[in-house]
């Protein structure tokens, strides 16, 4: 017998459940809980089970209705259309962040949400500017180009210099001074998963400078595009020169490795007009629906509002944040009100400082003991397969029973999620976001999606809404208002 | 009995081409001939396998052997990295395309080719400029766009109006000149196939001119990408203002439908530096293996060496002309010298005139009742799967007998490729480049493939080396060598 299931009353079966499952099955969802092949967080089969049938027994049928409900509805949708189509990409520092900010406070409001507040964050300021990266020996052309967020700008006039190309930092290392200085380094390393990618861009043009290298160009941090560059965040090191930093596409970037691997003489003009300038007011947007016996008591959600300056910040993270509003507007629409509080939050400035998210838990600070629970939502919105539990306070932790317990608790959880594929429960969840607030000691979990072409899009001018499947969407709702509702609701907390 | 392995002789099988078995099986080559679900060229069957039966006894070592010895070689491959690397994309005009028409004459002389000329052709010189294409209302934002080709520029000033969209021709004719004039037309029409799609951007900037538009913007025809558009040529009509027209990407389209059907005022401004210029200098380039006893007939196989100006032209159609010319070089390096003429041509100006195409009927007119059949190459250089036989000498034509004979030898031929899987003849091959010379009565034909991902990356930045598998680049080299090879060589012309 299906986890999932047992407690569904048939009576409460409507008609709008019943096209549901056809949707459901158009959609191509395995019913069956356990299938999706993500590493299952650790813990005695027997316990958790027993758990699992407890809160299915329990939550089986509200759960039901959430997923019912949610998942043909399209006032979800029309709010990141709004986001999206209506405000577009909204980098730190910009305009377009602080009427975010505007319409997230009225936004939270319209839908319902109780104690709406936006706690002010002051955040940095790096603007792009014009920027324009050529190739112009052995011929010209221009080579589609995005400034890494925090590069410092070339100046009025554009840097020209001879490209050397490695596919690594001991290439790098190996070449040295002799070989680097005065050049402009690319790093045309292959994506191979973006942990494991990204340092090239942000440590690479440090690396490059301590050898005297004068620009770098970096391989963009996701799989071959459509000559598509993907910008992100540098890290400059504190004792090496801070050198201007760009990304290129994978095409370009495997071109002037082949270009200079002939040994000869490559040349690329940069220019960058980018430039930090003072920080800037901004906001953490802040509702809840109040918990019916527990107020103090918190789960929270939520993603982050700031994007980088390209596309429209769709599925990084204007999805994710509007994924955790309607869930939570959907239980208020359905009179659903848990013992405990939830919490959204939409943070500002993930994308290049965290401001938003060291503000956050600085400001509560002596509530974070009462958070249940917090959940990222920042991993776009393709087709949801379940939630990644963060099972150990810090990296070299080992999970104690607390940690233990909770997994298991919300294994069962999360089981009620069957019936739309979404009820594994992965070890190794969590965000930037809530990221900071860890190792006070709160369980930190995350949404987790089958993951196939989010690379492509992230920092993008690709990452606009058409990429997310309305769908999609609504079952991103109806598995976090099941997973908040009964996470805030069960007897006794996480 | 499989045709094309009839007449293979077990002793010339050499180390080389069991390796090449199995680069096939790992490539995933089906060996059953006529699996592919292209339409056959009609004819009767049992006449047809007796043609087949002969060509097999006949060739089918010498294919095996020209297919083996073609399918790992690395001469052709280097020979595309110089074009698109080291030249680049290259318009008509563009002193790129004249840097082409020097290398395509010396890579044809390396190459063993006999006749090498260029055959001086003036072209149209369009030249694109600074472009830049903004959202102004509702909010601000960049829109990656594409002029079209021969567009008007909209002068120093940026053309800044109301933006109306509509999804057909009967739309736009219904608003009529209360609804459109003074604005920018946007035509926000789905991708369903090229053939479809493309009146849109042909026919679409004076069809809204007509109706007193002032610009128009061209959802691109292709698939959708990563924000990406699609350039290609417009045809202004004589009776209607010649109006600025670019394309954009199909989300921005999507977006600018969805916004301007809120019935909010949308704007756009759009500022294009393009301009046409006075005609300059080209050239067709022309090289042969000449035939050991029937010289003055030929089987001229070729593509065209200009390409749009963004990417690297590599699918379209710098692959075309390389595999073109490699198919010839390598029956020369076989020291197979069929009875008959094989001519190269690399057609200059296929693109935005079709002048290449002109001029060489013009001046082979008096030789083209030698020409035996024209195979054109512009379709791309992904996995081929066989040729298309133009049965017919015009649209409304009916096939002749000559016709039909010609395509039941040809089914022969093309048979001899069981073994790679392109041994598909379909109905309604040819080509731009030598459609002219269709209705002097000569037979046209093109190599075709799956054609899966070729109009994503056409007229696009994404048009470079990387997306060509050198595999199914050496696959082309060995289709075309086979077929030239046998065409060239038969007792009887076809």
């Amino acid at each position: 017998m299906k986890a999932g299931r047992r407690g569904t009353d048939p009576s409460s079966t409507t008609r709008a459940a019943w096209i549901v499952i056809a949707v459901l099955a158009a959609f191509g969802f395995q019913e069956a809980p356990g299938q999706n092949g993500s590493r299952p967080v650790d813990g005695p089969a027997s316990r958790a089970s027993a758990h699992a049938e407890d809160i299915a027994a329990r939550y089986g049928g509200v759960a039901q209705r959430i997923i019912t409900t949610a998942i043909l509805r399209n006032e979800g949708w029309e709010k990141l259309q709004e986001l999206c189509d209506g405000i577009g990409h909204r980098l730190s520092g910009s305009p377009a962040l602080e009427r975010a900010v505007a319409w997230s406070v009225e936004t939270m409001k319209k839908s319902g949400l109780e104690n709406v507040r936006a706690e002010k964050v002051m955040v940095p300021c790096w603007v792009r500017g014009e920027e324009l990266v050529e190739l112009v020996e052995p011929r010209s052309a221009r080579l589609p180009a995005l400034a890494l967020g925090g590069s410092v700008g070339t100046g009025p006039d554009a840097l020209v210099a001879p490209v050397v190309a490695v596919r690594s930092f001991d290439e790098l290392d190996q070449l040295g001074e002799a070989g680097v200085k005065g050049k402009i380094v690319v790093f045309n390393v292959p994506y191979d998963g973006y942990g494991k990618t990204v340092q090239f861009r942000s440590n690479g043009p440090s690396r490059a400078a301590k050898h005297g290298a004068v620009g770098a160009l970096v391989r963009s941090a996701g799989p071959s595009g459509l000559r598509t560059p993907h910008t992100g965040a540098l890290r400059y090191a504190d004792d090496a020169p801070k050198i201007p930093a760009a990304a290129i596409s994978s095409e370009d970037a495997a071109m002037l490795g082949r270009l200079a691997g002939k040994g000869e003489p490559v040349k690329v003009s940069m220019k960058l007009g980018c430039e930090s300038r003072p920080d800037a007011e901004s906001a953490n947007v802040v509702g809840e629906l109040l918990g019916a016996t527990n107020p103090d008591e918190i789960v929270l959600v939520g993603g982050h509002l700031d994007s980088w300056d390209v596309g429209q910040g769709a599925q990084d993270d204007g999805g994710g944040v509007v994924t955790s509003l309607e869930a939570v507007a959907h239980l208020k629409r359905l009179g659903l009100r848990p013992r405990r509080t939830i919490r959204v939050v939409f943070f500002t400035n993930e994308e290049n400082g965290l401001r938003g998210a060291h503000a956050y838990r600085e400001r509560h600070l002596a509530e974070l003991g009462k958070h249940v629970l917090a959940i990222e939502t920042d991993g776009g919105l393709e087709k949801p397969i379940g939630f990644g539990f963060q099972e150990k306070p810090a990296r070299d932790a080992d999970p104690t029973p607390r940690y233990r317990a909770a997994a298991e608790k919300l294994r069962g959880v999360v089981g009620l999620l069957a019936s739309i594929g979404a009820d594994s429960l992965s070890a190794g969840g969590g965000g930037a976001d809530i990221d900071p607030m860890r190792k006070d000691g709160v369980f930190v979990a995350s949404i987790e999606t089958v993951g196939t072409r989010y690379f492509e899009w992230h920092h993008t001018e690709a990452d606009t809404i058409d990429k997310i499947d309305p769908t999609s969407f609504n079952l991103h709702v109806a598995a976090l208002a099941v997973v908040l509702y009964v996470v805030a609701d069960l007897p006794e907390r996480l």
